[in-house]
Formats: C-alpha cells, sequence, structure tokens
C-alpha cells in the first residue's frame, strides 16, 4: 500500500509514473469502501482522483493555493492532506466536514459547498500572490455543472482584467448532478466530442513565447498550416472571455494530467484546461448511473448493491413533486422550474409527463427565479423549488423581480432548516430572518403534508407573489395526502394545535413541523406536570397572524419555536409584536443559535438547538416552573 | 413637430425613414430639455433613442414584449408610450418612475432599476408565449455594462435550452457607468473594431434557411468563400452560447435599426443583434465626456454648462475615497474593489494613486464579494464598496464565502437607507434586516463623517469578518473630519449622545446619522416641553452594545429610529432583548414600513417614512404624553 504511506502531499513528490497510478487507485477503492458504510459524495469524488492526484504532484500547497468548486469532489484532497483516517468519520459528528473548510485545515485554502465560487476566490489569491511578490500558484478546480453559475462567469470575465496568473481545471464529466444544461454544455460537448480530441499538443504552441506578438504570429502559423482545425477546435468561449484554452485531455488519466499541468505551470496568465472525466470512474454502476450515484447512501462496495434507506413517511421533496404533477393537470399553466435539483425536489415525474413545462435552468438560482417572473408575467403560474440554501443567491431577484412587481411565483424552498451531514453550508436557517422584510411577500411552513399540499394548492390562486413555502429536509410526519381533499388555506391564518390547561401562564407559537414537536412536548408536560401551554401553528410568518398574537398576548409567557435562525424571525416577529404592544409578554424563543452549525445528523442538529421534543419540553418545564 | 401628435407607438407605424429620423432628433432634443431642468440618467437615454424608436417601429407592444434591462436608457420608450407630458414628471414624487415600472403602464413589460435580470425575463415572456401558442415576439434591450452581471449569463446559457424565440439586442457603448471592463468587453471590443464591420448583411446569411443543416452548408460555404473572415468575425462568444450573433451595426442609424429588426424579427430561435451606439449622443458635452453625463443633475441645454450641486458637507461617498487613501497610505495590504462603481463610490483619487491595489470588476456583486474574500484570504485588506441594494445580489457570497470562513473583508454598504429620485428598486433599506441572522457579522452604521472614518480605520485590524460599515447616499453632517485624531472603536460600543430630562420614562435607541436627527428632536422637546429623552446612538446593529440595551430598558419606552426597515431590523432587535427580559419595556420603531416606496427627493420620502426631525418629534411628543 503506498497510501497508507501518505500523510501529506510531501509523500508522493518522489513516486513514478506507476506508483501515481497505484496511488490513484488506491484512493479510490478507499473512497469506495468508506462512503459504502459512511454515505457521502460518491461519484464525483471517485472521477476526480486523478486531477487532485496531478495538483498535489505538481503544484506545491498549502503554498500553492488549490481551490475546490462545491468541494464535493475534494475527498482524495482530503485524504492526501493528512485526514486519512478523520476521513473515516466523514460528515459526521465530531469528524470533518465533506467540503473543503479553512477551520478545519491549511490545506483547505477556501472553503466551499455552494457551487460556483472557486474562480473568484483563486482570482483573490492570484491578485494578493501578485501585490505581496509570494510568487504562489493558483489553481482552481470546477466543474462543468458549477461553469453555468453566473458568479463562475463574473470571475472568469474579471480575470483578463488585471493579468492573473491562474489556471482553471475544468472537470468536465457533462454532468450537474442531474444532467448539464444550456449553451455552455453543448459548447464543451462539441469540444470533447470533437475528432481532434486532445488537442493539447497542439494548443501547448500558444504558451511557447512570453512575448504576445510573437505568440500570436506562432498561432497564425499554427493555424494557417492546418487551417481544417480552426474552425473546429474550439474553446471559443474561454477564448473571447481572455482565457488561453488547453485541452480537452483525459482527466483519468494520471500521466496525461500531470503533464498537462506540468507544462501549464509556469505559464503567464489567465488560463484554463480542460479535463473529460468520468462521474463515478472506477466503480461501475457509479460509471453506468452517476446521477443516482451523486450521493448514493450506504451501499456493498463489492456487489454494488444500494441499501436503499427506508422511509416510514414520504419525504416532503416527495410531496412536492407529486403536488406539483396534480396542480399541473388541473392548470395548464402551471410550469416547474428547478436549478439542477430535478431529483432532489422531487420533480422527475412532472419532468416526465410535462415536458413543455419542465424547466431545469442547470445551477443558476438567480436567473430560476427572474425567469420565473417572466413566466408569471407571461400569465403561467411557476412553482420554482430551490433548496433554501441555496436560494440565498437569489434574494436580490426575489426583492427585484418577484417581490417588487408582485408577480404570482410560488417560491418552494426545500431543505428549509438544519439538513445534517452537508453542514454549515448547506442548512437553509436563515430565510425565514432576510425573506420577512421584504415588502409584498408571503411566507409559509406547513407543519406536516397535508399542509404543505394545501399551501401548494393555494398557490394556484395567488394574484401577487413571492408565496414562499419552505419545507425541511427528508421525511414528513406520516399524515395521510394523497387523495386527501383540499382544505382552503387563508392566507395569513394560524391555527390552534392544543388548547393548554386551564389559566397556564405559557403558550408556544410554532412554524413548520417544529409545531408537531411542541404538540409532543406539551403532551409529556399534560401527563407529568397536569399543566401543559397552549401551543399554536403560526402557519405563515408573513403575513403573521395578528389575532393569534391578541390570543397569545394574553399569556405571561410566549415560547417561539421554530427551524431557523433566532435573529429575525418568528422570534422576531412575535417580539416585535408583544414588545411593540406593551402587553408585558415575555418571549422566549427556541431555534437556531447566532452561529454556523456543523456536520452531524438533523436530528444531532435540532438536539444541540433545543428544537427537538426534548429541547421543547425541557425549556417548558423551566419555564412553567418559574411562572 | 412629429412628436406632439404621437401619443403611443401605433402613432410611428406609418413613419417613413426621414419622419423617423426626425422623430429621433426631436425625442433626443426633449429627453435634453427635459434632464436640463429635472436631472435624470441622461446619457443612456440619448445614446438609445434609434434603438427604441425602432423596436416600437418593427414590433408591436405591448402584445410584443419588450424588456429593458436596468431601464435608465428607457426615456423615449416612456415618450412614445402615453408620457410624453408624464416625462415632465420623471423620477419626482407623484410622477413617473425613472425605470420600466409595470405598475405604471402596460407598455412596461417588466420592471427595472438593478443591471442584467433582462435575458431571464424575456426568456420568461417566450416560453409563456411558446406554451399558450399565443405568438408575441420578445425583445430583450441590454447594454454591454449589464453583460457582465451573472445573471445576465445565466439567462444567456439558459437561452439555446429550451429553443426559445428571442432577440437581444446588445447596445454596446463601451461603457457600464465608468467605463467596461474585463474579458467580455474586449471581445465586445474587438468585434466592433474589426475591419470587417458591419458583417450585418454578410451574417444574415446565416438565417436565410430554416433547415438548421441546410443552414449550416450555406454558413460553410460563406465561410470558405470568404476564408479570411472565419476566425476575424467574431461572435464567438455568443454561438458557442447558442446564439446567433448578427452584427455590429450602427445602432444610431435609424435606417439600419429598423433594417436590421425587420430581417430579425421573424426568425427562429435565439438571436444577438450587436449594435454599437454612442452614449449621450446628439449632445455634444455629453458625447465627448459620457461618464459624467450618466447622470449630470441640472445643466444648461444649450452651453452644457452644468449647475453643479452645491453640497454644504462632504458626501459620504468621499469621505469614503478620501479615508481609503489614508488606510492604503499607511498599510500596504489595503485593496479597494467595486463592482463598476468608482466614480459613485468616491474611489476615483484611490484607483489613480493605487493602481495595483484598486479592482474594478465591472457589474458583478457576487463576483466582488468572493474576489474579496479570496483576497483577505491570501492576506489583504480588502474594502468592498457596493451599493446597499446592489448588495443585495451578494446575499450568499457575504454568508457562504466571507462570514462562514471568518475572512476579514470590510464591506462598504453606500446608499443604505431611503435614496430618493432613483426610487423602490433602488433603496439600501433591507442590509440591516437581512444581514442581521448571519452569524460571525459586525454590522455598524456611523452618525456621521467622523465616526465613519473612526470605523473605517477599525476595519485595518479585524480578524474576522464581514465588518459591515452602511452608510446613505449624499451629504453628511458637516462634521469636521479630515485630519481629526482616530479614536480607536470598540466593536458592539454603543453610545449615549443626549442625557434625558430626571425620571423622563422614554427613551430614544437610533442608528446611524437619524441619531442625530433624534437628538435634534430631543432638543425641541427640550424647549417646548421641558421634558426629554435619553438619546442613545447604537453605532452597532450587530453586535448590539447590551449594556446600553440594559440602560435601555429602565425606562418605560423605547422609540427605535432607523434609515431602514422595521422588520427584523434594529427595531427587531431592541424588541427581541426586551421582549426576552420580561422588562415590561414597550418598544416602538420609526423606520421604513412593510412597502416599496416610490421616487421623490430623499427629504420627502425620509418625511414620509417619519424618520425625519420633524417625525421624531412628533412620535415622541405623543409618547411622552401618553406615558
Amino acid at each position: 500500500m503506498i497510501l497508507e504511506k501518505v500523510d501529506s502531499p510531501a509523500d508522493i513528490k518522489g513516486l513514478d509514473m506507476d506508483s501515481l497510478r497505484t496511488l490513484c487507485s488506491e484512493i479510490r477503492n478507499y473512497i469506495i469502501m468508506c462512503c459504502a458504510g459512511n454515505p457521502g459524495h460518491l461519484a464525483s469524488s471517485l472521477g476526480a482522483v486523478e486531477l487532485i492526484v496531478g495538483m498535489h504532484y505538481v503544484f506545491d500547497a498549502p503554498k500553492d493555493k488549490l481551490v475546490f468548486d462545491v468541494g464535493h469532489q475534494a475527498y482524495a484532497h482530503k485524504i492526501l492532506t493528512g485526514r486519512r483516517e478523520a476521513f473515516l468519520n466523514n460528515r459526521k459528528r465530531g469528524g470533518i466536514s465533506g467540503f473543503p473548510n479553512r477551520d478545519e485545515s491549511v490545506w483547505d485554502a477556501f472553503g466551499a459547498g455552494h457551487a460556483s465560487n472557486s474562480i473568484s476566490a483563486a482570482l483573490g489569491f492570484a491578485q494578493a500572490s501578485k501585490i505581496t511578490g509570494t510568487g504562489e500558484k493558483v489553481v482552481a478546480l470546477i466543474g462543468d455543472g458549477a461553469m453555468t453559475g453566473g458568479l463562475a462567469f463574473e470571475g472568469m470575465n474579471n480575470c483578463s482584467e488585471n493579468d492573473s496568473d491562474l489556471l482553471i481545471i475544468l472537470n468536465d464529466n457533462e454532468l450537474a448532478i442531474d444532467g448539464n444544461l444550456g449553451g455552455i454544455h453543448r459548447h464543451l460537448l462539441k469540444l470533447t466530442t470533437h475528432p481532434t480530441y486532445n488537442n493539447f499538443k497542439d494548443r501547448i504552441w500558444d504558451s511557447l513565447s512570453s512575448s504576445p506578438l510573437l505568440r500570436r504570429w506562432i498561432q497564425k502559423m499554427v493555424r494557417r498550416t492546418k487551417s481544417g482545425l480552426v474552425d473546429k477546435s474550439g474553446g471559443e468561449l474561454f477564448e473571447a472571455l481572455g482565457f488561453r484554452y488547453f485541452g480537452p485531455i483525459n482527466g483519468n488519466d494520471i500521466a496525461e494530467v500531470v503533464d498537462a499541468l506540468q507544462r501549464l505551470k509556469n505559464i503567464h496568465g489567465p488560463r484554463i484546461l480542460h479535463t473529460s472525466t468520468v462521474k463515478g470512474k472506477g466503480f461501475a454502476p457509479a460509471e453506468a448511473n452517476p446521477t443516482i450515484w451523486h450521493a448514493p447512501g450506504k451501499f456493498d462496495p463489492v456487489s454494488g448493491k444500494r441499501v436503499d434507506k427506508k422511509y416510514e413517511a414520504a419525504r416532503y421533496q416527495d410531496v412536492f413533486g407529486k403536488v406539483l404533477c396534480e396542480l399541473a393537470e388541473t392548470d395548464g399553466k402551471v410550469v416547474g422550474i428547478t436549478p439542477a435539483m430535478a431529483t432532489g425536489s422531487g420533480m422527475t415525474e412532472f419532468a416526465n409527463r410535462f415536458k413543455d413545462r419542465f424547466f431545469d435552468v442547470g445551477i443558476a438560482e438567480e436567473h430560476a427565479v427572474t425567469f420565473a417572473a417572466g413566466l408569471a408575467a407571461g400569465g403561467m403560474k411557476p412553482y420554482c423549488a430551490i433548496y433554501s440554501s441555496f436560494a440565498q443567491r437569489a434574494f436580490d431577484q426575489i426583492v427585484h423581480d418577484v417581490a417588487l412587481q408582485h408577480l404570482p411565483v410560488v417560491l418552494c424552498l426545500d431543505r428549509a432548516g438544519l439538513v445534517g451531514e452537508d453542514g454549515a453550508t448547506h442548512h437553509g436557517v436563515f430565510d425565514m430572518s432576510s425573506l420577512r422584510c421584504i415588502p409584498n411577500t408571503v411566507i409559509a411552513a406547513p407543519k406536516d403534508e397535508v399542509q404543505f399540499r394545501n399551501l401548494l394548492y393555494a398557490g394556484l390562486h395567488i394574484t401577487g407573489g413571492p408565496y414562499i413555502i419552505r419545507y425541511p429536509r427528508g421525511m414528513g410526519e406520516g399524515t395521510p395526502w394523497e387523495g386527501a381533499a383540499i382544505t382552503p388555506v387563508e392566507t395569513g391564518k394560524g391555527e390552534k394545535l392544543l388548547e393548554g390547561s386551564p389559566g397556564c401562564k405559557v403558550c408556544v407559537i410554532a412554524i413548520g413541523p417544529a409545531a408537531n414537536r411542541a404538540v409532543e412536548a406539551a403532551g409529556k408536560l399534560r401527563e407529568g406536570l397536569g399543566t401543559w401551554p397552549t401551543v399554536y401553528n403560526a402557519i405563515f410568518l408573513k403575513p403573521m397572524d395578528l389575532s393569534m398574537l391578541e390570543d397569545a398576548s394574553a399569556h405571561r409567557l410566549v415560547l417561539t419555536v421554530e427551524d431557523g435562525s433566532l435573529k429575525g424571525g418568528l422570534f422576531g416577529e412575535v417580539s416585535e409584536y408583544m414588545a411593540s404592544h406593551g402587553s408585558g409578554t415575555t418571549v422566549r424563543g427556541l431555534g437556531i443559535p447566532d452561529k454556523f452549525i456543523s456536520q452531524a445528523t438533523v436530528a444531532q442538529q435540532r438536539k444541540e438547538c433545543g428544537i427537538d421534543c426534548g429541547g421543547i419540553y425541557s425549556e417548558l418545564a423551566e419555564l412553567l416552573k418559574n411562572s
């Protein structure tokens, strides 16, 4: 085993090509073995092994800055940089993050999790290096999926401006998660499928002279003598943006990768190396179906048999997908939009059944929202599903293109609240706090599947927007929702879930499924103490049910419970009401405290934040004792 | 006069080319005349006259959808669509908006104000048209400056995906506001300056056949016979993204514009017409110096002499620019970043004096923040200045790339609060409310120039970030700040500006310059009633000064005053504290109510929201009477 002797990239510097090849294979097997028992982002990391080994072989991190986009492909990087053992606890509580993380390791030059930030960050490093004159090299590794994000384009556009020395390695596996889309994808496809595949050695002539004039002359000569190549060889997109384009090369051939990186290491200016890789490389089932092996859960590393996770109840994403189909059946104006998360958002069936009304816009959250606004302005009824954390990218579009123009866009924020193993970058805990200030906006959070379905149906009848529905990752409550009668939802109307014991001075206002945990906690109090609070489900954070707040203000104390930031969300809304009405009601809040929450299971994270049944029970018991 | 008979685009349909030319000239003169006395976005609108006349001549709005990017170039559109008279009250209270606005007119298909949203919105219209089969045409007019925004790229990338019928007119004046930047700019420049300028008639061959195969064959033939053209003619960027590229044409020649639009009107698929225009066209001083004539204030329409606005005090943007130079002199690691607002942010001197440490990244707010984060990770001390309203674009980058990685980025949010004539799209009123929930974040708002300078100096010593300083548009308080001794700022420490009368049960907590208005209001109360409140200046919204809040909680009532949304900002923070501490203190808030505020002067808007001296006085008088 070579790998077991590798504690830092220094240990691979002296290896010959055969050993490097063996090392790649060992890393790959180690990733498969670890992920089989401890789920992670398998397929992306398998595809990027040679690229990462090559980067560490040719460049000198941590002095040289290696920046990983999204970061779920960086397992080989973690394993090579002193975290081989720690990788056994990848994504676990107290273990290492599934993404590069500056707090975790000096080798992680820049953090990741959200897509498309690597080029901008790398450009920052490159300019800093230029100013300080310290001469470190900067490399960004980015997938073709992340290339569709506007931030990546803004970064690329700016690279040529300041004579920046940086190398972008484009890891092109022709997939985002569900399959890449759009013009840039077609462009890349043209490049990789063209007969002149691997024109790297031709293109390298671009770099032979450091004089721009001489270089251009050489380039011209090369082009003239190979005139057939000119309009075929490609890279126009990148060259138009001021990059020097090299490739495509086979990114799963370590010799080819090392050769290319060595040639490109000391070239001046912004340059891009286009590499073609196979997502899931080296693990046959994943190569055959990389989409479902993106983050596959547990599996048998030999047979490739997946251990299907048992869900005792439908997941919210599945409810969303099913209901969207129901809505589309009844209303020809219903359209569905996803930024590259068709599967994760439960939209596969919708995509198949309503092809003309399904829009996967690629990783492009800003565009997803403005495009939805345009569809609404054109008379459609758009349902735009975005993970809450990624919808942060579209904050301005929600303000400027939807709310200000009161366009009827239903914005479905999936993965709202704590999300578990993906950790700090992926929680959807800021949505309620940050969006509450936007005028014309409705923000709802259902407590279960039935309420979720009713809210989605209510979206058909809105005349303005945004109409935001946030719902968590994972399973619902198991409430029978399919085929249930639809109850019309009155916007801004909460509900009383439980009447408290007579004279109880404490009540609870909760939102989302946490309301059910509050009811459970109150039930335990009834059993134990004989005193229990009234529990309200706000349903709507905005507009808030003022008669509910008035009722609540008759209590000495209100406890708010939410799966979101305590600063400015439900706790903020209720506090503002109580404080300004001078009712003398004290407000306490359970929610996400003012810090980033690291990876763990959702259950562990909810416990940490005190928003599970046990946490609510303890808090209520304490409050009842003192009230 | 042709123009005085034009009440809608129907009135121009029958005009011959000479009359159209005359009409353009009349519109131009009308814009100059109106803007001379009632300031507006002059130069952009002058440059786009022929494009807009051509659009209305060839297309049939409002059935056909004309979408304007940014919208400050759309004056001719407003004048042609029944708002000729109303244009006299452009940007005034009760008048029309300076930007397209769906609430204002059926001719304004989609709202604008922020850059780069037009392509996504147009694509929404195009897809809606396809689904409903109503056959309307869709045109987006976008400047080269707005093309650098990631949202525009996301939109373009998605256009080829769904076989979308839309025409993008690229209005290329080689300027954003301060001069356009980046790879795309160079690409456009190459296209417009190449000897084959106006290759429109060649390229039109692209469109002659609706069969893709036949079209490609024709294309190939054309290319072969004009082999010299192939690698020169350009448009590669757009063609790589799946667009058919036409142009460049002279966008200030109405005959050329009409001819091109008529040819392109019925072509299928996503297509882009590259037009070259002169910003400020037809007004010599503006043509000579379009940057300073972007939004020039009042001027003499004959002599071109500008009526320089007298500032009785330095503007905050000027203080920022000067202090940034001071900081850069003392610390070689200080770098300055702006997304295309070097002049507006007061960074001209810095740009000239510290060329290597100045970065204008173009209209690209997301990139600006992540790039700053990369610079910080590389050891620099970045000061990134963004208008508060546009910083909404970078919400996720502030969370993910700065706060989560606690990188020491000083984020200077200019134009925070109400901004006046630019109206609803441009107010910076959501920053405090939306950013308060982000962990690791400092949010400060100085009350005057001296405090602003001290905060900027404090930014030198931060070890994490974001360190956000928000400050308003326009003048400071006139406090002598240049060369003043620097007072170290303790993060999270407020100050008492005025001790209230003994036993007064009301106090004020304000933030930003509004704190001075509160002191003035208290002074008036002292004179009138002999009772007046203590006035605190929070300085920091986050972390909030808890000892100040404890002092405040000794009062029966706290009035908060802020130039920002009442939902979740200072009022929210103080309410959360008071409500949760059970002090029984009532909290009332003055700030921006939960609606969008239309165009007016800043003074009018502040009065409307009750955050001027008079409003604070009235509220306090009322509260004191009842306390």
